[in-house]
């Protein structure tokens, strides 16, 4: 039997269009069965454009929508009716064994959490997301899920992302380091300084704890999982989507500057093209909300076809390799 | 009467052989007097290289040095010998307007702070720093100085940001922003949501406070001056380093991987070449301390002889313009 992903139909900057395309591309890509949540006329209208012969696809009727602007936590115990939490719900009752959001992440998360639950041993959930190096990419945790952090946050999201970078990313012993200012162990604010000490503090650990990260080490391939408080890692995602986004639009000012260095930028497109991609969150495919009893893919606001059918990929091989027990082993042999 | 600058001779990993030769191209360049602070013997070894007819340079006696590993704070009150300590010395003392280091960061900070004060209602000294946008650069602060910050002190890296790009940039009227994961005044951690409070808080501020920017929008010129606490800066700054070097190396293997790509290479070189200045430490010049009273300009520890010169050219600039006069006028108009 495949794999049955709920999707919510509604959220995101290109609702219901490119949500829909996306679902049936990765319907068929993918070869799993969609749930699309939403306002049937809407979602039924995008549907009919394509042909699905043999795609099992089917359209949840959920009538509200939450929107960007909204306090999430509000929102989705007033809109019981909202997209977003109809959908966790068919993950709730099994008829859906994974989850892929592209509206308000707040609503996503206070939705999964509310309706799902905790996974035993872990405080916080958290969003962890896959960035770009030079060599292997490197799951970042917390990517913006709790601004504030403790010290046991910041273990709980090693342990969460040592079983994401191996089940996933497909790292075997994944290393894990602490985003800091520098690499003695004394370094950083408080936060890091007492998340250091935990994170050394038991014996026979399984976790491969190598220390403080810099943020420039990030992308030389030094480790495989960085944590970090939320408002630490959003930070760092976005500048990192900021830089490579004013590169790569930089070198093209450049290259169209002369006659010559057009030609050259003619012959480079393809280069220019592959950097891109390599740096595009569309191609990421989303970010998982870790911690919670259940799976739940959340996409970019500004999600495009693209990024939806990635994000399928990644709920269902989160789905089949089992993420959530790897987190549970790895608690198991790593509490404090 | 030309500037005299105090230079740490024997700080940064280039040490002496760069700190000296980038002081002769500075002296040279900008038209300044210098005082390189060391070793007599090896800075004298050093300056014997080259001809410095007509150039305004002294060697000043210091016989200790300061590692990188020492912890500043014991090390200046332990090393009263030591070289940043004496050029800090030539700036107490008016020998000279300016310093220059390139060594351990927390040993110039700690020298300077110790050596000179800080300026009227300025409770933490910060490092302000350049950051290439799409558009005009951006001033960061704090850069690394502060791992821990209160509202009160964005507040004034807002006020000294803003002394820093209207002087040094020449930007009028700069718009000042909070890094913050969110556009919306309550998003973010407490400090960001205090911040903002702060900044809004009061009525005829001259400060040209736009609200929060999320690490994406520091990239597209959006906003003249970005102010966050240590931890967050020192992080957002490495990641665009780590970001803006993965992506040229990147770049260069993709032009690399084939014959006719090679070709377009040897085409774009040029621009490949100014992308990479753009981004390049060595040609931002190295950061300021501000809110000390005194002009000290940190460089990167890696600073080789064009860093060194560009220095010479941010801490005279700093001068000339009296960006600590603006801190004051600054300050006096808008406290709290």
């Amino acid at each position: 039997m495949s794999i049955k992903i709920a999707i919510d139909a509604m959220g995101g900057d290109y609702a219901p269009e490119e949500i829909v395309k996306g679902s049936v591309l990765g319907a068929r890509e993918h070869n799993v069965s969609v749930l699309l949540v939403g306002q049937v006329d809407k979602v039924k209208a995008e549907l009919d454009k394509y042909d699905i012969t043999g795609l099992d696809i089917e359209i949840v009727r959920a009538d509200e929508v939450i929107e960007m602007c909204e306090a999430p936590g509000s929102a989705i115990r007033r809109k019981k009716g909202a997209s977003i939490v109809v959908a966790v719900e068919q993950v709730a009752k099994g008829k859906a064994q994974a989850l892929v959001a592209a509206g308000s992440t707040g609503a996503a998360m206070a939705a999964s959490l509310f309706g799902l639950g905790r996974l035993p041993g872990i405080d916080r959930p958290a969003i962890a997301l896959v960035l770009p190096t030079m060599d292997k990419p490197v799951v970042l945790i917390d990517a913006g899920a709790n601004s504030e952090c403790e010290p046991e946050n910041l273990y709980q999201f090693g342990i969460m992302g040592s079983a994401f970078s191996s089940k996933v990313v497909g790292v075997e012993n994944p290393r894990v380091g602490i985003i800091n200012i520098g690499g003695e162990s004394g370094k950083g604010n408080t936060l890091a300084q007492d998340s250091y000490k935990l994170f050394t503090s038991r014996e026979n650990s399984t976790l491969n704890f190598i220390g403080n990260v810099e943020g420039r080490e990030i992308f030389t391939g030094i480790c495989d999982v960085v944590v970090c408080d939320g408002f630490v890692g959003n930070v760092t995602l976005k500048v990192t989507e900021g830089v490579a986004h004013m590169m790569i639009r930089q070198f093209k000012d450049q290259l169209y500057s002369s006659l010559l260095a057009r030609i050259g930028a003619w012959i480079a497109k393809p280069a220019l093209l592959k950097l891109r991609q390599k740096t595009d969150y569309n191609e990421y495919g989303g970010a998982l909300l870790l911690g919670i009893k259940g799976t739940c893919v959340i996409s970019h606001g500004s999600s495009k076809a693209l990024a939806i059918k990635n994000a399928i990929r990644v709920a269902k091989e989160s789905v089949e390799k089992d993420v959530n027990g790897k987190i549970s082993r790895l608690y198991e042999s790593n509490k404090l």
